[in-house]
């Protein structure tokens, strides 16, 4: 086993604090990565809250992984030792399956394995995320980073990235398209800067007037105003495609009333309750309510390598990893751009340390990182 | 104006009663059409009842219509007097957006014109229904009937066919693949018999365990029961279509949970209230949920000549006119199997007569229409 140590919550809605575990072994097939950044998904607290069951603790979170291989198995042919390299949402799945064979891992029919709260592939080893020093993983699920690109916000396209990627692929979004994107956070933002990267007209629909200046530079061209009941029916029937990026509640008819004849609007997000859907909003106009989740790894590399060509990265905000609990707290109210990515280089430096107490330190607050940063 | 005559409602939930107008002067493109059948659609039923808002009296509703030319305008092509033609849901639209450019007039960008409950296109002259003796309409939204189909089984595919057949064709159901059919009334006996033809292996989910034989009978290949939690289960992720022919509000979850990844759930119905939808069911398969409406002139060519060649016709009871108040109470119940069609000849038997009451005689009572077949 080699040992691993990162920030864990043990307990529902617990503070994360140092860690000390093992991971497996690797085998021929897998590379050891030392992991240098990683981004933090709103998933990441989800599951740290248990907000949608299932969590098992300590949780290690983390699956916006970017590192540096240190070991490579015998049978490894994609990396060697000083590559950089990717890991995201998925570390594993069947590799037998209809879903696995098509390159679609995520929707592996006996379920992929989880990069953390999930166990290695046949046994019970948990696997503990990114937020840590280090990753053992097979060489079909690492990623190749492409040189050139800022490591630190790359990490954040290994989920938000994929996750807004895939679908705008899948529906085949392109020039000559008008494309709605509705939030803009970390899917959000990413979603604008990719549409808007494959040719097609953006339009971000936010329901803060305070979100357009960032959104037309990140590639928006129209802004609309959701609450605005005027200015969602002056986008009737406009839309090719619309990517819903919010997980909170939302109404969804008065989107679906912006698709064209045969326009498809794209769930990203899990809201907690079911939301009401009129069928005459899809009857008129063979619309279609769909839902995608992040994507394959050939998909994942394909993304990486398009972000690359054009010039794509997370706007983050970059931390220590001993501010997790308040950029935690910042991101229960939706307050980062866009993504905080955590610098594992200062998990290192306190790697001889004890295990830390799990309060936090009296007065301590959210503030803004000291090292924070924004990136395009 | 040419004199006609039929059967309307005055009144929301008004019996229909004799009722005399005038349908517009035919112009050189179009053609007069001496109704024979008339299917009686659920939507006859919702537009007498203004379930749906926005009905006009006097209602002649009816918008499955087989006739027989009885004279042509000068310009046209494609009939001759003598010839049978049908009559669907639609009669003009505006022919120069993108829907109609794209055959797809029931998207009409502007609205296409009803068969019945509308005004003919640039006036305030009433559209009135196939409960008539005779319809003019534009060649280019006339059918025409394939040589050797029985007329009055052949009524209900200009809603009922169309409207199950434009999905099944849309999202290209063929040979080697499970589509799921929801419901067996009109719409479903139809998509049964439809997707089976063209190659699907069809499975009928219905509340009722009385509907296994008939599905069966029809091309259904497995018959699973709603309500039953374990045959629901069973059948999770197998389907790569699902047709719902269901208008009354019921559960769709437990339906997309059914589609394999990447499937799609076409919903042909309109419940009055919005089905809640749990974002999950969409995200975890890349699933959708979609809508379709009836079909444009082309695709219901299409679907006649495709009913024709494979000897599909729609189950039938055939009734006088003068028992179409009791075919409502019973379409009400769902008590036909599947479709009552009027046979119109008996509505020239009373052509010399006054307007009849418009109360039933004492003591009336639905019943089994003495005319009534069925036919396959």
């Amino acid at each position: 086993m080699i040992p691993s140590h990162g920030y864990a919550a043990s307990a529902a809605r617990g503070p994360l604090a140092p860690f000390k575990f093992e991971r497996r072994d690797p085998g021929a097939h897998d590379v050891v990565i030392e992991a240098l950044y990683c981004g933090v998904c709103h998933s990441d607290l989800h599951s740290v809250n248990n907000d949608w069951g299932g969590s098992r603790y300590p949780i290690v979170p983390g699956h916006e992984i970017i590192g540096r291989v240190t070991s490579v198995g015998s049978a490894v042919s994609q990396f060697k030792v000083g590559d950089h390299a990717g890991i995201g949402c998925l570390v594993d799945s069947c590799r037998e399956c209809g879903s696995c064979h098509a390159d679609e891992e995520q929707y592996c029919e006996r379920g992929a394995t989880g990069t953390y709260n999930s166990y290695e592939r046949g046994t019970r080893i948990p696997t503990y995320g990114g937020y840590s020093t280090n990753y053992v993983v097979a060489e079909r699920f690492a990623l190749k980073i492409p040189a050139g690109m800022d490591l630190a916000a790359t990490a954040p396209l290994l989920c938000a990235g994929i996750t807004t990627y895939s679908p705008l692929r899948h529906w085949k979004v392109g020039p000559g398209q008008r494309v709605g994107v509705v939030g803009l956070g970390g899917l959000g933002h990413m979603a604008v800067k990719i549409a808007h990267a494959m040719g097609a007209e953006v339009t971000l629909f936010s329901t803060s007037e305070s979100k357009r200046q960032d959104a037309i530079r990140l590639g928006a061209t129209h802004v609309v105003l959701s609450r605005d009941a005027d200015q969602m029916k002056a986008q009737a029937n406009r839309f090719d495609f619309i990517l819903d990026t919010v997980s909170a509640p939302h109404d969804i008819n008065g989107y679906l009333r912006l698709l064209k004849r045969d326009g498809t609007m794209c769930l990203v997000g899990l809201p907690e309750t079911p939301t009401p859907i009129a069928a005459g909003n899809l009857v008129f106009g063979r619309k279609s309510l769909a839902g995608s989740l992040i994507g394959g790894l050939a998909q994942t590399q394909e993304m990486l390598d398009f972000c690359a060509a054009h010039g794509i990265v997370s706007d983050i905000e970059l931390i220590p990893i001993q501010q997790i609990n308040e950029a935690y707290a910042r991101l229960e109210k939706a307050d980062v751009k866009y993504r905080f990515v955590i610098d594992l280089a200062t998990l290192k430096a306190c790697s001889g340390r004890r295990r830390l107490s799990r309060t936090p330190p009296p007065g301590a607050r959210p503030r803004r990182a000291p090292g924070g940063r924004s990136r395009r």
